[in-house]
């Protein structure tokens, strides 16, 4: 039977035909690995996420992590599935081999861990956090703190949490007041205490491991205010003894569980940190050992933001991807109604994906999962070629790539693949509103996506004002030539292909004026004022090429499953490019609307 | 403090200043009254809502009712809003008054019912249905029946539902199965036992009134096929006897609750009718009383239908009202961030809602919901004017511009104050994501809107496929007229709100041309397959005209409330209404796309 999570057929369309992975293997870091290997992780992940992670998916949304005042209880299908996981050694499935890792590339790490996120994303995300917590280790931790705290989270045994946001300061990072102070007495020297309370942070309560290594943004008194005075701390729950074992309960105390819509089954904590609570060394205050340099703390975290917000927009892909085949198989299998045209009562229902709406949900939903997809995997290719660049020349260009497709890739899926799960339910009728069905849940957990890890407007701040004019528009440049090859290489073959190259070409060259329109006057107020229609339209630009590529690698091909990556591509030329139309168009009139209206007039 | 459910300020606004309902006192049925005994039950209303039924709004979400196989229970706050609102007499607020009503317009009581929505759709529900059941039978029952059923609803001692769907037919009533069998025996003449199930029926169980009178569609065996053969039953919870007091069980059941995602406080039913569960007058089958003639049962349901369907869209617009209201306070008082073009990190963070962006989220809420409350409390005055008609030219115009705003009354708000919640959501930040807040469960509770009382794709089918070609496209031309006026009107004040009337008239033009071209060709699955995107820019169309109207009832005004009139009419027509060229741009193109689509490629 076909899985309902993903669709391997296009992960191997998407890694294989169009983004030649195996090729990757010339490169020296993943020379170790081939198709076959690729193949086999994918295979290990279908099966693992099918039979640990789906199976209590409902389960663990049903009932949602419990504290006490002392435990947190969670689940004991949790358990078993971090188990699976962490004994498959996929935690380590793309660190360093020097690491004990498999050295797997990004693209085909993210496409086998994309099966985990669809089957059930709370449970999936003690992991993600995990793996994104031991890779800032691996590249800022010292030699001590690799051997102490992120082996040990590779072996599953210690869990990982990124700890940044406070009650006041969510979006504002520069605004945190947890403080580190530095410890002089001889026992303590090197370390510090941490003294605050942190919010929202996922995963830093739970009995899973032995220990969980929170990564936590603090404030060592004396340093440059804003961002640049905020440094990073191993903050773990119980403190190592000089053996590494597992020792004191460190002072940082879960003060609250946040109780959400979705993604009920990942524990969502507010934490206080040297309130006394525990007294580690006889005395209140959380122990801390600095990572790497005093004051880099938003450096060292926006590396592995990068990649988290990567994830996040491949966890709302994922979701959205399993809402779509399960939505199919509920179209092909419900009769409901007859067709428009040819009415007659006595006669039997057909299924409803026979009729034009129906069929219309689904192609957006397939055009939105799919698109997503193709996006997501393309961004974890710039990953690998950025990782193992050949070229000063080629880092630079990649890297430039990467930094403009970003926001796109954590926030298009945020937007349009929760648009598919809404879409799912809808092609369920009123079953699909029942928690009978799994959408309405995908429908729940989705919707976190456009808020963590950086807001949708956050994410068009970043777009609209600091990637765009980075460099003096050396981004946007990167983007176009690549955009111009797709365009020329689709315009030369003529037909429906060549149409969607001329529209894309137009779109771009458009999207291009409006942006220098935009920034002409100098007035950075109007130039910022729609940011979040910009990251709108520029994402759905974007995808229109990611599409484009797509055809282009289906081109000449025939059979079901290419005639139906041409129709949905047909279907985002037509149905969803020209939505850019207006929206670029108000962009160009540097609109004032929402500049002007005033807290009194509402 | 301002209410945080609606605006009573809007409301006035609205029915006072534009649409002068206390013009309509000039017509008998409504002479007894005035803005006196109106602005009495606004009051009225919002100070019950408030204190009976928002205060437990929360609660119900997570208690959901119960079903232990023989009862089910519900938190008792619910009866206690149900006794506060039927002693108030407002179930039978706008009854005549022969029946003891209080023969409010429509426009007035649909707004004061808006006020029970906002606080709590789940407990107004087990009402708006009561009071839609009565009203059917106010209409289509028997003097008995009135007696025996409509008047102890009135009352409050029963309650009622509407028992239309079955698990085979949803979308679908052609094919319900349920059999209503003549009973011939001289103790039963004139009734029926009905034999069959239902599902989807809220409100069907519960201890909250002695009795339930489901009002239940069944097909009379020999009867023509598909809904010409379907009949109306009443079908009470417990068989009356001849004095009117409440006797035996009937036979009509409670199989299950479904669990849904929001709307969880009002039993969602699937029930079991004639399976011996009882066995009224010594045998099984349920007791049931033919309403008006065999056959017309699609016929008088759907008089309540629309009724029904306008009360959709006024629940849908009621959660999005609240939620904007709810997000308007937080970004008020959140502070978060600095000035784009200012940014301090010495300075203190400034409230969210001086960032552009969250503005235009909160503009966006306020165009929708005070928009969709616009259109909803014009569909009402239109039932009134229809209600009270003064000529036969005057009731066929306004029965005219009802059937035609009908699905878009039900459609657009369920569409786009969904739309509303999520920015409440978005504006909210993580903490909107949480059940802390109230937001996440308007997002829940709202999902419902697009889907019950016939789904988005149903309502388009209706629009497209009936109420455009009714009567040689006359429908559309009494709407044309209607807009015209307001245009010609807006026109003549040039500035800003003249810009607005031809950006309206060009788009209704157009809307008006396309719609020729999709039929012209005479290939109605063509013109059919995508009546779902005809229907979002029809909304937004018709809802542009209508924020046009509020601009003009807002003009030559002075202060804040006007200026945010003008400014959200602004956001309309320069963020909204654009939407809709590329929508009539793919229409006009006749486009095949999802037509064409196979199932095999999916």
């Amino acid at each position: 039977m076909k899985s309902l999570l993903l669709s391997r057929r296009d992960l191997e369309f998407l890694l294989y035909e169009w983004l030649r992975v195996d090729e990757l293997t010339r490169r020296d870091r993943f020379s170790e690995h081939s198709r076959d290997t690729y193949d086999a992780v994918l295979d290990l992940c279908e099966q693992l996420a099918t039979r640990y992670f789906a199976t209590h998916n409902k389960k663990s949304d049903a009932n949602e992590p419990t504290f006490d005042g002392e435990k947190v209880t969670v689940i004991p299908e949790v358990k078993e599935a971090w188990d699976a996981f962490a004994q498959a050694d996929l935690i380590a499935m793309s660190m360093d081999e020097r690491l004990g890792g498999a050295q797997l590339p990004a693209t085909v790490a993210q496409a086998a861990f994309a099966w985990f996120s669809a089957a059930n994303v709370s449970t999936t995300g003690y992991l993600m956090l995990t793996m994104a917590n031991a890779n800032l280790l691996s590249r800022f931790g010292s030699d001590d703190q690799i051997e102490a705290y992120l082996k040990p989270m590779l072996a599953g045994r210690f869990s990982g949490t990124m700890a940044l946001s406070e009650t006041q300061a969510g979006s504002s990072l520069a605004d945190i007041t947890t403080r580190a102070e530095p410890q002089d007495d001889d026992s303590q020297a090197g370390n510090y205490r941490l003294f605050g309370s942190k919010m929202w942070i996922s995963g830093a309560e739970h009995e899973l491991t032995d220990n969980i290594v929170n990564l936590v943004l603090a404030k060592i008194p004396g340093g440059p205010a804003g961002t640049k005075g905020i440094s990073l701390f191993i903050v773990p729950k119980y403190v190592l003894g000089d053996d590494g074992t597992v020792g004191e309960r460190n002072d940082i105390v879960l003060a609250g569980l946040n109780h959400k819509m979705g993604q009920r089954g990942i524990t969502n904590t507010v934490l206080n940190l040297g309130e006394g609570a525990f007294t580690p060394g006889g005395r209140p205050g959380a122990v801390g050992h600095l990572v790497g340099e005093p004051h880099r703390g938003i450096a060292y975290m926006f590396t592995m933001m990068n990649e988290a917000r990567l994830g996040v927009g491949m966890g709302a892909v994922s979701l959205g991807y399993t809402g779509y085949l399960k939505s199919l198989k509920y179209a092909r299998e419900r009769p409901q109604g007859r067709p428009v045209s040819a009415k007659d009562p006595a006669a039997p229902q057909v299924p409803i994906i026979e009729h034009a709406d129906v069929k219309r949900m689904l192609l957006a939903q397939k055009a939105y999962a799919e698109g997503g997809m193709a996006l997501l995997l393309y961004c974890s290719k710039l990953v690998d070629l950025q990782e193992t660049a050949q070229s000063d020349e080629e880092r630079d260009r990649v890297s430039l790539l990467l930094d403009m497709l970003t926001p796109v890739g954590k926030s298009w899926p945020s937007q349009w693949c929760l648009a598919a799960n809404d879409l799912a339910i809808q092609v369920h009728g009123g079953y699909g509103y029942t928690r009978e069905y799994d959408v309405e849940q995908h429908y729940r957990d989705n919707r976190l996506n456009p808020i963590h890890e950086g807001t949708y407007g956050i994410q068009s701040l970043d777009l609209l004002g600091r990637k765009v004019p980075m460099r003096g528009g050396a981004g946007l440049a990167a983007l176009g030539a690549e955009i111009g090859a797709t365009v020329e290489q689709a315009a030369a073959l003529g037909g429906e292909i060549a149409a969607q190259a001329t529209q894309l070409d137009a779109s771009w060259q458009r999207l291009v004026t409006v942006t220098a329109e935009m920034f002409a006057p100098g007035d950075v107020d109007a130039a910022m004022a729609n940011s979040a229609i910009y990251l709108e339209a520029f994402g759905h630009i974007v995808v229109a090429w990611i599409w484009l590529q797509q055809a282009l690698a289906a081109h000449t091909r025939t059979g079901d499953f290419y005639d139906g990556k041409r129709q949905a591509a047909q279907y985002f030329f037509r149905y969803e490019l020209p939505k850019t139309a207006p929206q670029l168009d108000l962009l160009a009139a540097l609109d004032r609307t929402t500049l002007d209206m005033r807290d009194e007039w509402f």
